[in-house]
């Protein structure tokens, strides 16, 4: 936790005068990521997990799809360099990774989708019910768990879930990161994502939609609100996107059939 | 307003059951930007003002430096289309627009610099102060009118201002359009951004640092956190970064001296 916090001086100005104090400030690491000896990428992240963030960057690109082809990952922390050898079969000069859709994220992100994916994302099919109380109930327990972003205030945090337990939990200050970071370590540890759910502290726009589509995960919850795009494509690919899920109150925006109504199973 | 936000059929479950309601939800427009007719991006923003976003995206890319060279702007909002035509002198095969650093934005964004330009980067000797007070009034006209963002919680907020007064004010689901928009409609409307203050609603990371002290400003207001790149670039680029202002309290991370005690002028 500390690594991914620095302590700096501040002034803060209340109502009461100003004090010289040291409050905590969230790291911020620009990590390259080489693959099979290319520098593919610099993403700017918390300096935490960083092998997960390597692997499930590599995924969402659709550059990694399985624990098998990953020889080796190697992370120099220090440098912020993360080395990933897989296979050989695939050599990033063979495609042009990065289409210039520029995503909303918090600004321009790099896509790693284009919109002429989307006819080819399947339908999730997953009989994966939840009820309203498990929704609060599991995103009480996220709110608890974002320690980082509680005393901070910068940085999100994404979760793998079933009905009951969070299963994987990453923060990052980047809200793309924090959800590679979840799907890296599912790759690592071989943790299915099938009929799982997803928790995000972050906005759900069509880029976010359809990273966690392609993994054929059924449930998205959000504590912050989806944008049109992202409500239309989670009703057409069949997933079920609860969003400004806060105390006892959540909103459903499609595919509601998955949401049981509370006391019945 | 309206054109930034549909109504949707949204189930609100809260302890009192379930209403099938309709919502807003913040709207997300795919915008291409076309630079003297070679397709350059393509944006994931909200469906306001095109013509200040492409401008300003250009802008901030190093693309565009003043309002003569641009010769003509027209939108298509319906097919999400911005053409830019300047006096010819650019065109975006002379150079790898996009370098491979991905910002943390809310993600994995598009760097528009590079971690080498910051040497390059001058200091910012402005002597533009602010008070205490006049920084909690801004702040409190700045959120009075995002409205957007009260009303659907989905969007970013940037503005412009002098100490007294908002001059410059826009909204996207992204922090860096937002910006961008700021900076386009100051470039077509000849509004000079020297000696002046930038407030957002968004997160201070490194790029968001860079993209504001590039245009000279002098001092920064986030009602977020700054990550620490973006808290050290402040001080070594002599730009005055104020975040967490929330009623009456603020943090200052950098370049303290621009701040006058209350009650002196």
């Amino acid at each position: 936790m500390s690594d991914s916090i620095e302590l700096m001086p501040v002034a803060r100005i209340t109502s009461h005068g100003q004090q010289d104090i040291e409050d905590r400030v969230i790291k911020e690491l620009p990590l390259t990521i080489i693959l099979n000896n290319r520098e593919l990428v610099t993403l700017l992240c918390s300096p935490l997990d960083l092998d997960d963030l390597a692997v499930g960057f590599l995924a969402s690109a659709g550059l990694v799809s399985s624990k098998d082809e990953i020889k080796r990952v190697t992370v120099d922390q220090r440098r912020g360099v993360v080395r990933v050898t897989t296979d050989g079969s695939y050599q990033p000069e063979d495609e042009p990774l990065f289409k210039r859709v520029i995503t909303s994220g918090c600004g321009q992100g790099i896509a790693l989708y284009h919109p002429s994916d989307i006819p080819q994302q399947g339908i999730i099919e997953s009989l994966t019910a939840i009820s309203a109380t498990e929704v609060f109930t599991l995103v009480a327990e996220f709110q608890h768990r974002s320690q980082v972003y509680r005393t901070t205030g910068g940085v999100h945090s994404a979760a793998l879930c079933d009905t009951e337990n969070i299963l994987v939990f990453h923060e990052d200050i980047g809200r793309h990161n924090a959800i590679d970071k979840v799907f890296g370590e599912c790759l690592m540890q071989d943790i299915a994502t099938k009929d799982r759910i997803i928790i995000t502290s972050g906005r759900i726009s069509s880029e976010m939609l359809l990273k966690v589509a392609k993994r054929n995960i059924p449930i998205l919850i959000s504590k912050s609100a989806p944008t049109d795009m992202g409500v239309r494509l989670a009703g057409e690919l069949g997933l079920t996107l609860i969003g400004f899920v806060r105390g006892k109150r959540m909103n459903i925006y499609a595919n509601q059939w998955r949401v049981r109504s509370n006391g019945k199973s």
